[in-house]
């Protein structure tokens, strides 16, 4: 990772789990971004984010609740405040939530809830940062988190390919719909800000042990995150559109 | 078509377009089902559907407003008295909503009525009517319209491969979105029902000049239709998981 790849970057739902490692580790990189907007919807219940804003001046946290377009607005305004005419370099749609409910088990509101967080708010947030990531693009060429990125933090679980086989035991309806959607999402906006020179993928962090992986994941937080930051630090414009694991391997679709 | 086939069919949205063409061309063929069941979320205002009623009395009319539970469980009353222990063969999730938003309009309110609608209610419908499939599915063997069948009215929007090229002009997030989301769902159902008996698929109507299709499109609802038909009448397991157009050709997921 070197610091010009990573002038700026903001991590949504950085409270806990991947979204907290990935700034942490972000922060203590010895090229670290100059700007790290970490980003919670309650940042005052985090006490690791608390600590690593004290121990590292370059962490900005800012409130943000993902399924709120006024939350969204307002973040908008302070990262807008933080960033000035630099623009922001690489947005990481990283909230989410997972409920694993089987045929029997699934409701409306479960469904509909998960599709808000997991599909929807990424949209509108990556709608709502548009106007800074043209600003960072407008500044620089090529393709990639030196320039421009959205990246949207999905999951092998919405890769249809994956409903069969070993992975037929993991029963959740809204959270396979909703990340499925996502990818879509994914591609949607990839055709849309591609001419703007921002690049727009997918990635999947590999089964990790968080509050949402749970205990017997395969990997420790530390794992995937180092994987996908280096992930990262190599995207060029054959990524743009696309769908990659921690490791880079890229992904079916559906 | 033989009726050994069609024994019974539901169709959700015949009040007007692929679905009221389904329900009449169904009711018209020499080997029709012997009950056709053609719901619609306000019958008295297609008068189509009261017309086809009348003519043929094997059509039978049911309220049901795919997006409320309490619509679906009185539906699935009224649907009971219909078939008796013989159960439901054949659920056809046709109604749906479209909206061409592209990243400049859309809103967070249209993506969730299109998820609430063209993703959501196609789950709770399919698990409400589901203890009438499976009566069904307990009198035959084999797999196909002749047991048991979910069949999802999908779009080839849904799937990724088509959000490059030509079809990139098409943009709609909400749509797109979640014609994704009802892929994934219907390969989780498959799952979930296969052991039943009972076949899931996704099935492409083509681009069909209706309301949502528009009057450019490439297809009359009776060249989209009569292929859907026989597509459907000619399901055996190998099709159960898939995603099909109206011509029989396999599409790409996503
Ligand atoms: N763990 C895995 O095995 C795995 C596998 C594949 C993909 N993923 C994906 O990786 C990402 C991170 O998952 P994780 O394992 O770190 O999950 P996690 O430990 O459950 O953490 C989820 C994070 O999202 C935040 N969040 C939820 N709703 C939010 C909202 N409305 N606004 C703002 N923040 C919100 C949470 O904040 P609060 O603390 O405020 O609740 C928390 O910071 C997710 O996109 C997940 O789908 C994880
Ligand atoms: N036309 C195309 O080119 C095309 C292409 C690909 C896929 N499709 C799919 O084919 C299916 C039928 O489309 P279409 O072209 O016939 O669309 P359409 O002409 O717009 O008709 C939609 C039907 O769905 C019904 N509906 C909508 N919301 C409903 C609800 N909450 N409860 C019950 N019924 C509801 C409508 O009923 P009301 O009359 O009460 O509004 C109407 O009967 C859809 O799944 C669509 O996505 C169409």
């Amino acid at each position: 990772m070197s610091s010009v790849l990573w002038k700026s970057v903001l991590v949504t739902g950085s409270s806990r789990g991947i979204g907290l490692q990935l700034v942490t580790e972000l922060a203590r990189s010895c090229n670290r971004p100059g700007i790290i907007i970490a980003t919670a919807r309650d940042p005052t219940t985090s006490t690791d984010l608390q600590e690593l804003s004290k121990t590292y001046p370059g962490v900005h946290i800012v409130k943000l609740d993902v399924d709120s377009q006024q939350s969204i607005s307002s973040a908008l305004e302070e990262v807008q405040s933080i960033v000035g005419n630099k623009g922001l370099n690489c947005l990481i749609n990283n909230a989410a939530i997972g409920f694993s409910m089987d045929l029997n088990t699934v409701t409306p509101e479960a469904m509909m809830k998960t599709f808000q967080t997991n599909s929807v708010s990424p949209l509108f947030v990556s709608k709502t940062f548009l106007p800074l990531l043209q600003t960072a693009a407008a500044q620089s060429s090529g393709m990639g988190i030196h320039r421009a990125a959205v990246i949207n933090i999905s999951s092998i679980l919405g890769s249809v390919e994956w409903t069969w086989g070993e992975s037929a035991n993991f029963k959740s309806y809204a959270y396979r719909t909703s990340k499925a959607a996502l990818n879509m999402l994914t591609r949607c906006l990839a055709v849309d800000l591609g001419s703007d020179g921002i690049l727009c993928m997918s990635l999947h962090p590999g089964w990790v042990k968080t509050d949402m992986g749970g205990p017997h994941a395969d990997l420790t937080v530390e794992e995937s995150v180092s994987g996908m930051l280096s992930v990262l630090s190599g995207l060029t414009e054959y990524d743009h559109g696309g769908f990659k694991d921690y490791r880079g391997q890229n992904l079916p679709w559906l």
